[in-house]
């Protein structure tokens, strides 16, 4: 299928199911896709691997990497190393949150769509299947967007951003239903938090349970790599 | 005078004459101040050393510098040095805006602001002797605030953040005065978008004259260090 490109968009690619899938759906709406990345020295490194080889996969206009060193702040499992990546379900807000990311992360994203001239950018959160992280919720996404509007040299001049966040009120299994409509191939995708360098995913995580289970209640395969047999027993 | 430090903030500091004055206000009004500053790759790194040796004279408890290359995004005259800095008044938003940045700057703040269980961010913009940047209004300041309130950990958990502009309806002149009141040395700092490596001012860019006719209108001498003479003839 071919899409007559006509509007650039920024959309934010971390490498997981979640963003690979908005990408293909901003494909498919029409979008030139410039991707932007985040290594804020995750300890997940493996994902940025991903984004880099679902980026070519899904044909983007041009992929960029932002350096960021968030480890500078600390306060998270994902940046810092002495806190361990829970392997089994918590109460409240996980120690995986980030603080602020998804902020830090829209915010480049609207630099770079300024400069492009761009008008829409991505997101990939989700308000179901997720680990009650504040900056995954549409009234987040929304508060954002009007920010973004009063910040922005285009909106000024009258060019309305638009914050599209495609999968906030789907399950995960309806996440990977659309994405395969779309021919994602999820086998390129990391979502672990504690991935290995190869991309293989711990199976334990909250990010892996979410995904697994999306699998499951799709009736689909997971074509997830997994490190290793006995840690999946 | 010996103030009580209660609560934690984070400071955006920027080294230049308004964030400095802003620093001051925090300290006077009781906050233990964590000041932040980006190396975004500005041609003015200059400032960058200024705001070390603010944070150093006014006693902020802690200073970081955050390294985040906006060059790879362009479309400014303070990232990309094919675009010249006006050194005349012009029409519009100038090419010195950096697009996003006061965003990108609040989101980092915000993340610190987290890990340090502060609630409180402290940022110098000002709507009145400005460069007509879309990211220096009160109204742009609001839209921040509310959607913080909506993405952090803490503020879910009911510990409201608030964003400080204290000198948003301050014209220059009132700024020097309400600095010079509380002890700011403004020959530390630097506020010249073209300075040189030693933070000699060019004298004529937006922000040199905003500056210079604010100590002009305060009726005070201006302590900058000017490049050369003969520029400033």
């Amino acid at each position: 299928m071919t899409v007559q490109q006509t509007r650039n968009a920024v959309v934010l690619l971390s490498g997981g199911l979640d963003s690979s899938t908005v990408l293909a759906i901003a494909n498919a709406q029409g979008f030139a896709c410039y991707c932007l990345s985040l290594d804020y020295h995750q300890r997940h490194g493996a994902e940025l691997v991903a984004a880099d080889r679902i980026a070519k996969a899904l044909g983007a206009k041009d992929h960029k990497t932002v350096q960021l060193d968030l480890s500078i702040f600390g306060g998270s499992a994902l940046t810092d190393t002495q806190i361990a990546v829970p392997e089994h379900e918590t109460i409240g807000i996980p120690v995986t949150y980030v603080p602020a990311r998804n902020t830090i992360m829209l915010s480049l994203a609207l630099a770079w769509a300024e400069v492009l001239e761009a008008h829409d950018i991505f997101i990939g959160v989700n308000a179901l299947d997720y680990s009650g992280y504040p900056d995954c919720r549409g009234e987040y996404v929304k508060a954002f967007q009007q920010m973004a509007n009063l910040a922005t040299k285009a909106a000024v001049e009258g060019q309305p951003i638009v914050v599209h966040a495609p999968l906030i009120d789907m399950t995960k299994a309806q996440i990977i239903q659309q994405g395969q409509a779309l021919g994602v191939d999820y086998s390129l995708t990391v979502s672990c938090y504690q991935a290995d360098q190869t991309g293989a995913a711990c199976g334990m995580c909250d990010s892996c349970r979410f995904r697994k289970a999306g699998f499951a209640q799709a009736q689909l395969p997971d074509p997830t790599c997994y490190q290793t047999a006995l840690r999946q027993s």
